[in-house]
């Protein structure tokens, strides 16, 4: 009887134009709320608060972007990157409808790249992810490009396909939630006094705060996010005994962190890049920076958006400070996130 | 004045047609469900999804079977395993109805049969509990026995009392959700295609997934199902610091393990058998294997009955080698547990 | 451009009679109630179940009185105490109305009091915290100071006022939740037959459990707060490389475990004084003590109150043994919490 598991699949089982129906759709509810504030020094208020989100037009209060980003990233594992060497990169990620208590993700990805590497034994493959509602309604969507091992070298290397990826989610682009107004936003409330015109183009904004990782937290997260890479679980799997931490416990981590300093980058609308610089490990202690790379009107009353660079690093890293002279980033660095995020005029 | 805290039942305390009420109700949310999904890497889509639920003509996702086990078991260790010196099986669990979001839990324990040891030092308790819900319905049922010290070694022996156990529950008499129906199911978003006719009796599945435990995982674990016995909390209580972790915890980590290759086996219906073989503790790396060790039919629609051996073992244990000539286990294996799933055909 | 992150406010920055409301309000649901009972042992079933409170007049379960404290108090901590030395104590707390599952709670702080320190370097503040609900009305409100650094030491030292606080709140001040009644208290599903008659004033209690704390715990739990001191999260801002461990899981741990022997200590009504005696650290082994101090009657059916002193020690600690000679506090005493609890007549 053949075996009843999941190996994964290679990168000879990709084809352009393929779409996969990921499993395991999953009903959101306040519980993972309040997990996402138990694992994360989450502050922003439209996500915290009923209250706060009515006044801004919304009919409650939306979860975490990133709840959604994660739920969808994880039902994605199994199909895209179980067998990955490494996670490339991100682009055109756009948060289109909240996701409320009460919601059911599922998501889908469509294989939109395939590049097989010179050395024949891996390739890249590009899939753009689309998580949907109860509703089949769109919630976010992005594209993901990674490295996937061929488990038979001899396959032949399909055509090279490169998708041709905007290097910034355009602005005009982004979608903004039905209804949301920051004309009576409440500064008081929200924790900052800072508004979009208070921002500058090239501003470098250090977050001070800081914390030391723990493994229970990491793999917490990533199972909550029925992420099912094995890594990040077993302790047995590296010869260090180490848990790699999930990539995107550290994105959630660096823009709750990012409170301090960006308190009212209330929403995340779109996700331009990503890298994981460095990988992260339980005993690191982690803070995080930000950078506005970019300023842009939006049509919704009383908001702008703000294009940030969010980094993540380790003790020893220094605010920034990204890379050596050879554009290679430093050691202590663990992430560089390209976003945009909705602020009050 | 007398102490007020419980010392818990002796042995000696116990008497034939005894029903314990025991305290503390509860009432669930989607609290519970997220932190279940947080602290086990759980997948099956029946009780993630209300949309799946309801495709399989319940009225929302449930909540996880063993939510409903671990709370009802927990209200029952004050009264009974106090002062058990071991916990030595199970039978006779039944699944009778599910657990919703807003259900409040309560438990009932009636003393069936009584053995006391030959040393006459502590003795056997058998003790039928049933887990009620608001409305009195019984929700869950099982048999669990436990030997229990005396406090008083000269109290009398009790008449010797050996309830008669059916070794496995019988397939009729397995309770199925009202409006269950698998005739629609949908296997994509399930996550594997195998249904009842794909599994053999006798076959062994390797659920290849590990992970490595933590303290802060299982004393959150044990807390939650409001289990008070102190050997999980307490690292002074053991001469080598470490804490025994709850055997319940190890029962919902094999479950969760066992999706990959047994992601159909949606709802346990029946417990008819269990053994937490060796001791588990914190830094250990866990894996399971299942056997088939037979199938059945249910008038229900599209559903058959699985019957399940599903195995813990700790790094080191082999898949499928249960225990060593003379019929002890294995030093690694740390469950043996017989259970009734419900899969679609 | 001046930084954009909190430094948070010294001793020279407050006034009599200042007014500060604080950021972040913040949405409750059943995840929070899930999240308090994975983190703590808690079992008091008025906060465990809604058929129990329902039975007791409440239209459900209210959260656990300490949930809205530590909500409330967390987000007084970066206009309060970012730059505290000490939590010098508590007084004139009081429990006004239950915080229900979808409440939203916001928190106040009047100014009160300010005496500067002979050194010139610090000083004392003395704040009235309130915390308020979605309808503005209050939810509790207490008396908190601290010792707070001067930015600058050349500032004027300001009139020294020390405010008049009552050393205990007056019983005929506890606000009782509306409807509350135990004429028909359930003692056994309570857990404990203990009713007001049966405690002594005097009389001392031995909690009897215990536990060791875990990192990952109290760094969920304090952010879960949104409690944002950085002394709680990062390993590297002491030299011996531990995290203080927030006074307020200590708090609530103690209650937690003060179940065995006080069960039927329901609700916390009122807070008269508190003292984080010692600092706590991952992997102190804890333990808890209670001592009754006083009784009295209160105007709602079926209900008494008792004053409990509520003490939190390490292992090496003796019940009931709280300061030596000199009146200062073991090096194993944590917590001396003086509160009024509810209990059934």
């Amino acid at each position: 009887m053949p075996a009843k598991t999941n190996p994964g699949r290679f990168f000879e089982d990709y084809a352009i134009g393929q779409v996969i129906n990921h499993a395991v759709p999953r009903t959101v509810s306040g519980g993972e709320r309040a997990l996402y504030h138990a694992l994360y020094p989450a502050r922003h208020a439209l996500a915290s608060s009923d209250e706060f989100a009515r006044a801004c037009g919304l009919r409650a209060s939306p979860l975490d972007e990133l709840i959604g980003f994660h739920i969808v990233f994880g039902k994605t594992v199994p199909d895209i990157s179980l067998n990955a060497v490494a996670n490339l990169g991100y682009a055109e990620g756009r948060f289109r409808l909240p996701v409320w208590p009460g919601d059911t993700l599922r998501a889908q990805s469509e294989v939109i790249g395939l590049k097989q590497n010179s050395s024949g034994t891996s390739g890249v493959v590009y899939v753009r992810t689309t998580g949907l509602n109860q509703r089949d309604d769109v919630v976010l969507d992005y594209v993901r490009w990674v490295m996937v091992r061929k488990a038979r070298t001899d396959a032949p290397a399909p055509e090279t396909v490169i998708p041709d990826l905007a290097p910034v989610v355009a602005p005009e682009n982004l979608m903004i939630p039905e209804g949301l107004d920051f004309t009576n936003y409440d500064f008081d409330l929200a924790g900052e006094p800072h508004r979009f015109a208070d921002y500058a183009i090239g501003e470098v904004i250090d977050h001070i705060d800081s914390l030391t990782l723990t493994e229970a937290e990491h793999m917490m997260a990533t199972r909550l996010w029925q992420n099912t890479s094995r890594v990040h679980y077993d302790a047995s799997l590296r010869t260090d005994g180490k848990r790699l931490i999930y990539g995107g416990h550290i994105i959630s981590m660096a823009r709750a962190l990012s409170f301090n300093g960006l308190a009212n980058a209330q929403m995340i609308a779109g996700l331009n890049a990503g890298a994981h610089a460095n990988p992260c490990f339980a005993g690191d202690t982690i803070r995080a920076w930000s950078q506005v790379l970019d300023k842009a009107d939006t049509p919704a009353p009383g908001i702008g958006a703000l294009r940030l660079r969010l980094v993540a690093m380790k003790h020893g890293g220094t605010v920034g400070d990204l890379k050596d002279a050879d554009g290679k980033y430093h050691p202590d660095v663990l992430l560089d996130l390209d976003y945009w995020a909705l602020v009050p005029l």
